[in-house]
């Protein structure tokens, strides 16, 4: 959960956690004062107390191999993927075959930040009404948990290639706009924006845990070189 | 939603069902301040508004064609067919054919009484980890509402995600091995071996034709760059 800030979400959220069977509660930059009330509140489950806080997304999902961001779709344009939550829960149940998978979700008033969604590989969204799209955050997760608990026998299973977690997609992904910035590829008006960009590109390709390391190490000497250069 | 205590869980009911589409909600019983509070809650949704008072079950009732009641399962006994939600929201929508469904919600503390039960046709559980059945109420109406709208075609269509020509793929490869000669990757008494290897690289991806054009634009800046500073 991004920076969630009514505590009663948080407990919904962490009680769903508890009802379906997802014990890993991470916090990102939580209300300081929410997160404190909700974890002291009676009968906070277990999923609750032991919940982890982080100081970023990218910290947050490090060891995760998979990030799926939720959205209601409201005026953003969105630059990623975009699945129905029962097609997307397939997908994270496949997913999970290979290695952890984050699901993210955001504030109670704006959801995802840009910045929060370069994170993810791809966007899940509860199908609603059109004339309600806007979700209370603790039934959002609990209709999302469901679904991925749900007995439905009928999932083709998807091929379980390993992919590079989303700690060395992440550094990949700073040793390029490094190397782009060295370059004067990146206009420093605009490295948000371009790093953003690059993330999602970065995350749109499946690399190989192995493939990883080599680019880390090809684009740390072509950084090297332009530095050493510069000089 | 039968004698509900928390106008909390009132709201929240009702939010989901404009969410979900179901603009019928009537509520039996309530705790009379709580009916009022969330009624006249800030944004309280048209459901809550329009929200219908009766005094018994049997009243509420009255017009269905097919009454379906919510539980936990707890340590009562249970004199009714119960089937999970899966099964339960299918035959629920093949009942909705032929009239009016009643779905019913007890108290947030004790569910439905066996008198409020004897009504129903039969209960409906959501599955959920034994060690914690008792979900909040709100995220109980949500995940039901759910089920009942959700699209099971909604299949996982295999993302045919488009790949790069193996021409685009191939200008790729050449860019990053000159990047990378360029920058003293490369043992000149292995460039063969580099570029079969890079070539792999670039093949085991999964790239966009979109994300090639990107990725080439980057590799030719960073080799500009750095052609330019060799002189």
């Amino acid at each position: 959960m991004v920076a969630p800030r009514n505590p009663l979400n948080l407990g919904a959220a962490a009680r769903a956690m508890s009802n379906f069977g997802f014990p890993h509660l991470r916090v990102v930059n939580p209300y300081h004062i929410a997160f404190r009330e909700a974890r002291s509140a009676v009968g906070a489950s277990a999923v609750l107390t032991n919940a982890e806080e982080y100081g970023s997304v990218a910290g947050a999902v490090a060891d995760c191999e998979l990030v799926v961001g939720t959205t209601a779709v409201g005026h953003r344009e969105l630059h990623h993927p975009l699945h129905r939550l029962e097609r997307g829960a397939r997908l994270i149940r496949s997913g999970l075959k290979g290695g952890r998978v984050a699901l993210l979700f955001g504030t109670e008033k704006f959801g995802l930040s840009n910045q929060d969604m370069s994170h993810c590989h791809w966007l899940i969204r509860i199908a609603t009404r059109e004339e309600h799209i806007s979700m209370n955050l603790g039934q959002a997760v609990a209709v999302c948990l469901y679904e991925l608990m749900r007995d439905s026998k009928a999932g083709p299973r998807l091929s379980k290639s390993k992919a590079a977690s989303s700690g060395e997609v992440e550094r990949m992904t700073n040793l390029l706009l490094e190397a782009l910035e060295l370059s004067g590829y990146v206009n420093p008006r605009a490295v948000v924006a371009t790093e953003e960009k690059l993330r999602r590109l970065m995350r749109r390709m499946k690399i190989d845990p192995r493939d990883a390391e080599l680019w880390q190490g090809m684009l740390r000497q072509v950084v090297w070189k332009l530095r050493s250069q510069r000089s």
